[in-house]
């Protein structure tokens, strides 16, 4: 029974983190407002029937009050009716809280048990990936900060400035609002990238061929 | 027989394309315009007599018709005899559909069903995928805005805005036109694309171990 | 015998490298400019002995100056002795052609033999790719111009400058002189490149795929 | 005994590491100069401790003293003594030297070993495609200059300006300082990613594949 009620509450949830997002837009009209503010009512009516009927639905009660998917369902809730009690400026940051339901979409996938299984089997190697990512995310902000401090001491403040240029650098972002002038900079940067892609393409091949003995595994 | 037109009809397609294009061009002479003009009407001319051929070439004349490449030479060759009598203002977006005609060139190509089989395979990984990264997506336009809409309102006036920024960001495309500028926002860019850039990797190793289990398959 | 001089050769044909690039700094001091013209003298010198001594030591002589590495010493040292000869300002790009030297650094490489094999064994895949990509390149371009050229007539001016954003688009460099700023194209965009990374991930599937059975094969 | 001073220790060394980075921010009061360079003095002294504790309980000194942790261990802490002596101008960058630290976190991760022998499996191949890279960095440097020269004489600059374009758009960081504004500039950036992602796309593969055997090996 429970199945033919997913789908509408799916799209409930997407209408409310949408509703969630438009709240944010300047200029919104008083009429608006109201919709929205009366169409969180409604979401929140419902999400707390929902809640209660999970409740008297299930075998074991307190197990499911206390599970993760209990508690998220308690946790969607709940902020509306703190919002009357606690102060009304960090109303806005509690909803945050609200996201999680979206997770409940894929709740009853079984794939995304095999993708946690190939991380899990792969979870060592993720961790030293992220470790020598992080050192050399470390590595480069102290080297660009000796190449570049002295010519754009404005750009370059500190080691935090330098951390910056290296994320947007080393994910390959490039904003563009931090980057190299002098030519020892340059280079530095071309090596820097030269290892950091290498680093960037080993987790993929170590997210791969773990998936691929997972699904050997299944077979 | 057919074969033999394949090569020809293709090259028309692309010019057909390319002419398309050219017409974009803002100062172009009278003379240009009207060449253009000519152009297209030979190439649809050239089209029609190719879709009455087929059809006339065809065992099972309405089956052809009705499948997917009788639509499409019909949608291609539709829009210009359409632009005569209908509204002018909607011409150049329904010539849009002209460009459908592209797909043709790979009609019989066997190699396409493969890659394609492959994508079947992997199609409930691929799907779980895509809806992790519209999460993160969401999650990480709603942070940014967050941390950034004091700091920066005109840039990050909503969180639409901010969801912009998310999709510049985790594709690394990076224009720099959206970007942080407080240590938090900074912060919350660095810990969102280490998971973005992992959430990237799953799917090249997914389509990796497909196409691998296609290819042995075949084999 | 020829082994032996492998080694100094590499390094003057990185040496000569350097030199052209020397050559293009502006405000080149007299001194320098002659320093790097007996430099490349001393140099074509060297690669015309080389080139001689390579046919005199050579069985079948007729067979090395018609094979490829022999057209390619060739047309290195050739570009030299026709600027004497020749019209003087097209001097600079003929040049171009000594970079083809850098080839022969790898030349006794077994492993470039593998990967080559690799690359023809997957070349349909990597063909249909390259298709698929192209068709995606334009029809964005196609898109994003329905979308912006009306905000932003100055900037994507025609199908031509929007190819441009296309490329920088798709291929995640994102330098940020041509970006869509209405609602309709931002999101565009995200759908753009939501298909068009899947559509690089493919590739790279297909390549570690291809290695693994080269592998394989060789074992 | 050791282990359980191993995570102390590597808190420790992310302190100071943490702690060179603060001395970098402009403006710092003189209490906080203050109590920095007592931490300083404070780290310097337990890990010159650690030093001799472990001398002391290694059962071949000598042997300790010249490995490669012995003399990362002797050189982490030399900087602090010999900035009394020497020059304090290179006080700073010798400093660097004490990061090397970090890497004693994963010292005793067998994993890593996992990863380097697949390093080492296929570094025939990642030697490959580092010098097919390096060439087609140097012609798409080339190229461009050609290109965009005449038109940008003040930003294509020389080869050297040019090569940091290459850098900037190959590795797709793109930071928008650098761009061709040409239609031969840009089609010829197009061309030069199509190949450069293509040659991206390799060393994934090889990383990948090289994974997988390492793994079976040890299965």
């Amino acid at each position: 029974m429970t199945q033919n009620f997913e789908r509408p509450l799916t799209i409930l949830i997407l209408y409310s983190v949408f509703c969630f997002s438009l709240e944010t837009l300047p200029n919104l009209s008083a009429d608006t407002r109201l919709f929205l503010k009366y169409s969180e009512i409604v979401v929140v009516v419902i999400f707390t029937c929902e809640y209660f009927i999970r409740i008297l639905l299930s075998p074991k009660r307190l197990r499911f009050i206390f599970s993760f998917y209990g508690l998220v369902d308690l946790i969607a809730i709940l902020p509306f009716y703190l919002a009357f009690a606690i102060d009304l400026r960090s109303f806005r940051l509690i909803r945050l809280l609200r996201l999680i339901r979206v997770l409940k979409v894929a709740r009853y996938n079984s794939a995304l048990q095999r993708f946690s299984k190939a991380l899990f089997l792969a979870k060592e190697e993720l961790a030293i990936f992220t470790g020598l990512s992080l050192i050399l995310l470390y590595l480069s902000a102290v080297g660009i900060y000796h190449f570049e401090h002295v010519a754009q001491p404005e750009v370059f403040k500190s080691i935090f400035d330098s951390l910056w240029w290296s994320v947007a650098t080393l994910t390959t972002v490039g904003y563009g609002d931090i980057y190299p002038i002098t030519i020892g900079g340059r280079f530095f940067t071309f090596i820097i990238l030269m290892i950091g892609l290498g680093l960037v393409a080993v987790p993929t091949g170590i997210v791969a061929s773990a998936l691929s003995a997972v699904r050997r595994q299944s077979e």
